[in-house]
């Protein structure tokens, strides 16, 4: 939840998880001060909860969210997240990503996996994933778009993870999954955006590099960071030594971007993410 | 504050904080599950506050602390706490301080410096504070812990900072002083507990070196930590690099710990530290 | 090659090469002062070599290590390496090596997976690597540890990676593979060796985790380190989140370990490993 | 020394120094396989050497740099460098510095101060230091870097370093010290080049801020990156407080690189700077 900043709010959400006798399991907030704005994520137990269930926005809204001018989001943890994986050629982030979730990890579906390229199917098939094979070629990008949409949409996906995919996505495509859509910049944001980040890390001479995990805006690699990570490297690292290293970042800060977005624990505001504890 | 963990603690707390007209500033809470254990702190501005700044205690005490069986701590942002320091023969640490405090970037008093060398008096007098040289001697301990302890009670001391103080307090010193002592040491605690970990660390070839900032308790290296920082090393660091290399980390990981104490930001429970952002 | 430090040996074992119309491609020496103990790796182009391949060894050894007491191994990188497997329970590491294996990041063969449970055997199918499963029982292991030794003998097997093993291996065992068993630890060694590295890290309130890849001897977790990473972690994290964040390092620093036995880049001496850039 | 790659180079080089009785104590090689140009730092003893000492680099130049078109530098460790510090308003930096130089950890001479404010005089008086107070004002700018270069002249400066000196240096100054004016950007280079960099980053909500130690030229916060580092941060970090964050890397990341230039430890190669180990 988030809105401006008033006094009493914390006060006026918790006693309202309280008196219908929820028991608060997790709470953290922040106050922007430079805004003056107010967010909270809170995670409570129904056990006993006075409110049934699918009624609980509606009396949070009214009686909170709307004299608080306040927009918030509810979910339950019994209702496991639909991921969808784009991926091109590279194995990494993709085999990062379903072992992890093949081993109980993270609590999570994924219905589908769509790529430009058919390198990767093998590896789905091997997770019994279904794969779609969609290259994209001048002219057809967005009739393909449009297949993707309408995949996403049958199944029922939340969000979409773009697992090093090689494609630019139009903005039609970006508006409909705003901050829903989770990509892997290979570079240090906003250092290096744009093609070609380690070519243009080793020709600068910099002695670390970067990955960044992000939301997709229309503003390609300028959306709101969720996470990002390092690794030192040095003159002896030619191109390829630093595409090497820079791939182990990739994959564990997309794992990290994701595992936070599965958990509920990122709020975007104002192009920047609050990533709660 | 701290107690065992309860439904409706936090409305409680922000209830009473709010329904007495305070405006909540900051608040970050933490459950141990294991324990079933809960923790808070909460800042809030008293500009129209209803209970006067020298009862709050008390009604806090009467209304909450006590039914929730809960211990608490307040402080005021307007009393400057009152560190010491002790120092032996090194100085980056002791620099590290003093041109903190000098630049305003901490908002402490430092009434006087206690050294059981003579090194580091001139440093002292160039920042105009009063230097104590005690010796400790064999044999003569207790009572230059004494004259310590009289010159602490003496300059009104909140809070003990060993700066590479090299000699080991006594029982009666460090329980005088619960979670009031702040030392570095030179090592990622638990390894290399004890005297030379740089000797250690170089023997044993580890990748790694650390060091750590934590309260001292009667046993050595063993009380709770509240912070720690590490910086790679290879086989081509001596010795002597170690040591160079470790300084740094020393003087940052030790101002890093004694700011989040400086700010109230650390809890003991049960030997660990609890650092609030 | 290591040997006692000596004027000219550089320029010795340079011109020995540059003689014989080598070109170097790569060198970095090392001088242990304290021990006055000289290491080097020398990797040269053979093209236009003036000594055919197999002889290369003899006369370096009569012209060069024998006159300096000089111990050293000579390797072709045309001769891909042979690496076993062992295995338990967990997936996170063998993925991790599987995945990079598989895109040609490394250049190695993988003969086989030993594993004392049959978890794994599903994922050894899918990369088709042939997996033996050796349950170890109280009274057999010395037999098992047999057959374990028949299957890498007939296998041709340079060296094994203990990937979340978590069996001991008996002396018997680990003296037959001299700087040849690479283990990851999980926990930064020298702290925390020995069971459940994760339940005493989070007992002891430490404000980093790490993990270990190290050369396996017959001292339990005492053996040479090879590399070593760590993570921030704080008082939120419960066991399992500790665990969590711990596996990810397990396995970046595990294949960074393997990665540097793979190029020949490791020097153990000492129970230190030098690790050539 | 650098110069194109050729078969020979290092047996050519360490010959010339083992046939002339020198020790090697410490050797580091480069080869850019890119540009197939070598280089390479050299440190040997001159205990017995068959050249004196004065003739070395003659010799050198005529029997290796002339033939492999090399380009070299010689140093001798006797020879304490001189620097010189410019400083504005912030004392961070600078103590970090001083107290290095005070505690013997660098061998260097500092026979200047100069700044365009007067806050810093009292510092440099405690150290002993001459402190040249040269305000630069609108239309002053050439004038005052004269008599910068003046007092540089006159104390025999080797290397100037910024400690947070907030005024852009002129192409004619920068042009006079190439590679010997060292700089510390607070930013992660190349994000947020120029003015504010705390302020862009704030702003583009990253995850984690860095330092940047580099060598200046001519175009602002392009020059060759000798070290870089970087701390971590999180939504709930003000403007203040990443500022506050950032001056702890600042001085450690510019006392790294001082450190590194001291040494001899650089060089220069187009816009990159090679760091021997």
């Amino acid at each position: 939840m988030h809105c401006p900043d008033q006094k009493g709010i914390v006060a006026k959400v918790t006693a309202f998880i309280h008196n219908n006798r929820g028991n608060i399991l997790a709470l953290d907030q922040h106050v922007d001060k430079q805004d003056q704005h107010f967010f909270m994520r809170i995670k409570w137990a129904l056990d006993g909860f006075a409110i049934p269930r699918e009624k609980i926005a509606d009396y949070f809204q009214t009686l909170i969210a709307i004299p608080y001018q306040m927009e918030f989001q509810l979910h339950f943890t019994d209702q496991v997240p639909r991921m969808a994986i784009f991926v091109s050629q590279f194995s990494h982030c993709l085999y990062d990503i379903l072992s992890r979730w093949e081993s109980g990890e993270w609590d999570v579906q994924i219905p589908l996996i769509i790529s430009n390229h058919q390198d990767m199917s093998s590896i789905a098939e091997r997770f019994n994933i279904p794969y779609h094979y969609l290259p994209v070629l001048p002219g057809n990008k967005a009739e393909q778009e449009q297949k993707q949409m309408e995949l996403l949409e049958d199944a029922g996906i939340d969000f979409i993870v773009l697992a090093r995919y090689m494609q630019i996505l139009t903005e039609q495509f970006t508006a409909r999954y705003p901050n829903r859509i989770i990509n892997i910049h290979h570079s240090f944001l906003p250092a290096f955006a744009g093609a070609k980040p380690y070519h243009a890390a080793f020709q600068r001479g910099v002695k670390i590099i970067g990955a960044t995990c992000h939301y997709v805006t229309s503003e390609l690699d300028e959306g709101p960071i969720i996470e990002q990570d390092v690794v030192r490297v040095s003159h002896k690292d030619s191109l390829d030594t630093l595409i090497r290293k820079g791939k182990d970042l990739e994959k564990i800060v997309l794992s990290r971007g994701i595992f936070q977005h599965l958990k509920y624990k990122t709020l975007v505001y104002k192009n920047k993410t609050i990533v709660f504890s």
